[in-house]
């Protein structure tokens, strides 16, 4: 697959609220979403507006901002949230219902057939009102496969603009996103979405490996906040897609990253960790002899990234406690 | 392939020490030892004895502590270091030599022809004195795929139990891994080992990928600290592995995992990081309503991984300023 034909959904201001450190105002949410625009994102998603009446007032301030990137809410799959959230003049909705049994168990009680049923009404109320509107099935990967796929071609059928696939409590791996992607991929004719947690690890692999079988849409959040560990990072995936191609992150605008890290670092009261995709503290720090020697005569030697496209600089450790460091590499 | 015939190589004795922040104490060294050695790691890997008087003398006492996991020290392929080597008592030797173009030109200039006639030499000076012998390609994932497995060939050849493969730059991806493992795994009869650094965010997915294609050996450091921001990380190894069944991890110390994580943030300096695997601060947080009340019924409903295994406990975040976080999944 080509991999230049993606978006970025950046959630920063839905799953990263639901980050145990964001507790953010009105005025720090325009502007994380002014910053994720001027950055170039090309989706910003944002808390549902019925959680509350500020979740519904800033979704209607910052759909009337006039920024360039499209404005999603996050909602539940029922008509009361998605009447408020055609009110607020966003321009799409990402609907969401868990299908694995973990989750219908102990979350919402539904069978298969209702979950789709519940879907028809909400997604055609949405397409009436000329609102974009993706599908997903939470807790994706622990639902069985042909749930899923009936799932998807059934919303698929309705006419959805994208299919989402969730990695809830972030258990798959790479070669289990590809498979399942593709599957998708063979059932639908929608675009589709990936969002992928990280507890496991595998959150920016998880969305690559996404994009390769076919996921056009990435979820993303800055620094990776979001329940527990969170989901993959906006700084790392783009690190994941500049190793690969810097042609493929040239649209963006790079050197923003290091003030989205700091600006949600600095409102959420956590550290940048200090081994952050480029934009962590040693991120291009050079110790060993062998590399410092070959970082000195051609950085590209032991960097696969250049820190310039990022505004930032390369630390080359020289004269250590130790003697005869160039017999390390 | 089946997952469960994997050794832990923890290199963060030498990768680590390659760590900006990292100037471990003799004793520090042997304290870190016994902690990995209790926690049940196979192996441990220390600095090229070559490297200083200090490396040789620490490499010939932590040889000499007695401990279950086997001694490895990491050496460049000349008979200069494997000397020193054998004379501090390990049980093997990790060589590394350099095969990409980027390298060869910036670093030691060599051909792949010469390459392969130091190896020589070396490997069977080192099996000439019953010690284990690996030998890696630095830069493996820019080095051309028939020059890598001429080169694997050839010190399969020659006996070596085990040959590694290197992502030095962190530039490979998981699907990338399982093919170039796969091929490596059809020239060698020799065990594989991976080193995966993390500058593009895949380094514990491509360890699992390296496992799932044939691979039996996984470098780790603890917090994943070395050059840049490091590689696959101890603690996010034994996640994801966990996540896929906890019976594989079963044979390890698993509630030793945060004494680890914090002896090595409290020598280096650095704070373990808010999202780190297991460990970090937010790790088994949970804030939005719908999966706090799942989680008060069922843990499992939004966690992949028990918290209790570990010794850690989970964090359930109610009453937040927002009303209707019931709304939020
Ligand atoms: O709507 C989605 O696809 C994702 C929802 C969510 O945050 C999750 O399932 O982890
Ligand atoms: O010896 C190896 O396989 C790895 C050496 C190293 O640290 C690297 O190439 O990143
Ligand atoms: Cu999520
Ligand atoms: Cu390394």
């Amino acid at each position: 697959m080509p991999l230049d034909n993606f978006y970025i959904v950046d959630s920063t201001l839905r799953e990263g609220e639901q980050f145990v450190h964001a507790h953010f105002t009105t005025e720090q949410k325009i502007e994380i979403a002014r910053a994720l625009d001027a950055f170039g994102v090309e989706y910003i998603e944002l808390t549902n507006p019925a959680a509350s009446p500020a979740s519904f007032e800033d979704a209607r301030r910052i759909a009337n901002l006039g920024l360039r990137a499209r404005i999603l809410v996050h909602c539940r799959c029922t008509m009361a949230d998605v009447q408020q959230a055609v009110e607020t003049g966003v321009d799409g909705v990402n609907l969401l219902f868990a299908t694995s049994e973990q989750l219908r168990t102990h979350s919402h009680g539904k069978s298969i057939d209702e979950i789709i049923e519940s879907a028809r009404g909400v997604i055609s109320f949405l397409q009436d009102h000329g609102l974009e509107v993706r599908f997903s099935c939470e807790d994706a990967f622990r639902t069985p496969i042909d749930i899923l796929l009936r799932v998807y071609a059934a919303v698929d059928a309705m006419g959805v603009d994208r299919v989402g696939i969730a990695d809830t409590v972030g258990v798959a791996d790479p070669l289990g996103v590809h498979e399942l992607v593709s599957r998708v991929r063979g059932v639908v004719s929608a675009d589709i979405e990936f969002h992928g947690h990280n507890d496991s690890g595998c959150a920016i692999a998880n969305a690559y490996a996404a994009l390769q079988a076919g996921a056009t849409h990435i979820d993303t959040t800055v620094l990776g906040i979001g329940e527990r560990n969170g989901i993959t990072p906006l700084g790392g995936f783009i690190a994941r897609l500049y190793a690969t191609d810097r042609g493929l992150v040239s649209r963006y605008n790079l050197r923003m990253l290091p003030q989205l890290d700091s600006l949600i670092s600095q409102y959420t009261g956590v550290q940048i960790p200090f081994n952050n995709y480029l934009t962590g503290e040693t991120a291009f720090a050079h110790k060993a002899g062998i590399h410092t020697k070959a970082v000195l005569s051609n950085p590209s030697s032991y960097e696969a990234i250049n820190p310039e496209d990022f505004g930032l600089t390369r630390r080359v450790e020289l004269g250590h406690r130790l003697t005869g460091w160039n017999a390390i590499a």
